[in-house]
Parts: C-alpha cells; sequence; structure tokens
C-alpha cells in the first residue's frame, strides 16, 4: 500500500517540442509496482499546452483545478474542475490552459506506455 | 472522445453489507468503449465507509474533497485532499469518511473487474 499527497512526488518539466508551461508528477508511474495503469499529476501554466498528438493508448483525465480546453480535429471541448475525458487510442488531442490559474489534471495511462517518462 | 461533468453521471447509493453512505458514479465505465481501466467517483456521507475487504486487483485512488481514512491491517492511514494511494491486490482496506463533509475520490480499477456494478 502506497499513501501520499501528490506534492511529495517530484514535479518535471516537459521540455518537448510543441509543448508549453507543462510540468508532470508520476504519482503512480513505473517506479512502483501497479499493475495495470500509471497516475501522472500535471500542471499547466497560463498560456500552457501539451503537445497536439495522438498515439495508440487512451488517456482518462480528471480535472483538478482550473480552467482549459481540449483541442481536438473538431471543436475545442471546454474543460474545468471536475470535468473528465476519456480520449481514444487514435484520437488527436492537446491540453490548453485558458485561463489565468494554473490548470490541473490527473491523466491515467496504461502500465507499459511510458509517454513523457 | 468522451468528455462530461461528473455531476452528469447517475449517482447510485451501494447496497451492499458492511457500507454505510456510499455513493458511487461509473464516470468511465463498463458501458464505455476505455480499452483498460475504469473511472469511479465516490461520495462517502460523514460516518459512512466502504467494505473492509480485499480482492485480487487493485485500486488507485486519489482524493478530491474531505477528510478520512483509509483503514489497514495495519495503523489506519489518514486522507486528505490531494492523497493518493495504491491498494496493491490482496491488501485488506476499507475508505471512512472521519470528517464533517463529504469526503469525495477517485478510484480506478482494471476493466475486467466491476466491483460495486
Amino acid at each position: 500500500m502506497i499513501v501520499k499527497k501528490y506534492d511529495e512526488v517530484k514535479k518535471e518539466e516537459i521540455k518537448k517540442e510543441d509543448v508549453k508551461g507543462t510540468f508532470i508528477r508520476w504519482l503512480i508511474g513505473p517506479d512502483s509496482p501497479a499493475p495495470h495503469f500509471h497516475m501522472r499529476h500535471f500542471e499547466i501554466e497560463p498560456g500552457g499546452h501539451s503537445p497536439f498528438h495522438s498515439h495508440d493508448f487512451e488517456h482518462e483525465v480528471y480535472v483538478l483545478d482550473g480552467k482549459g480546453r481540449l483541442n481536438t480535429e473538431g471543436d475545442p471541448i471546454p474543460l474545468e474542475k471536475d470535468s473528465f475525458a476519456l480520449v481514444m487510442p487514435g484520437e488527436k488531442h492537446q491540453f490548453e490552459n485558458i485561463g489565468n490559474q494554473t490548470f490541473k489534471f490527473l491523466c491515467f495511462i496504461p502500465k507499459e506506455e511510458q509517454c513523457y517518462k
């Protein structure tokens, strides 16, 4: 059993192309004994965003704080505290902060994937 | 892609032995196309608790609000907003509200499991 507060875990800036002001914490990640999936905590600064991309695995996302949007190949979808999202494998997506506060969300992925690790 | 607010999903009381004042929303559940794992939203009323039990799959939990504790075979572990927990397969556990507000948390399980469904 592992129990911690999210801010006991190291926050790392994601330094990749098409990423701005985006930080990750691997709350339950490859270094844990989790059998099937990983829990990551994201913070995106005002004006920041993750890359507009797709991959062959899903995201399950729950918004903790702030005001953002999910950019897609269709219309952008607003996200706020207590929104959740399922992004299916192959669907293009980008998380963008469109507010004045830090946009915070959880994003779960299958264990075999190490997106941003 | 599915995007909703958590309260757009039906809240169901869990009516089982050794469960008190506990409600579930299957945000991403068996009715969704999620490939690997399910997202459930729990609310436990003051004085309420989930059962003290174990099973052969894991829980990944993130606390959204309120004050609770994770009862184990050892000492109970306090839980509050922004705590997270990994309960491994086979570990006995119970979530209990020890505060005056609703205790809210997310709990993720593998897709093949339908605990409380």
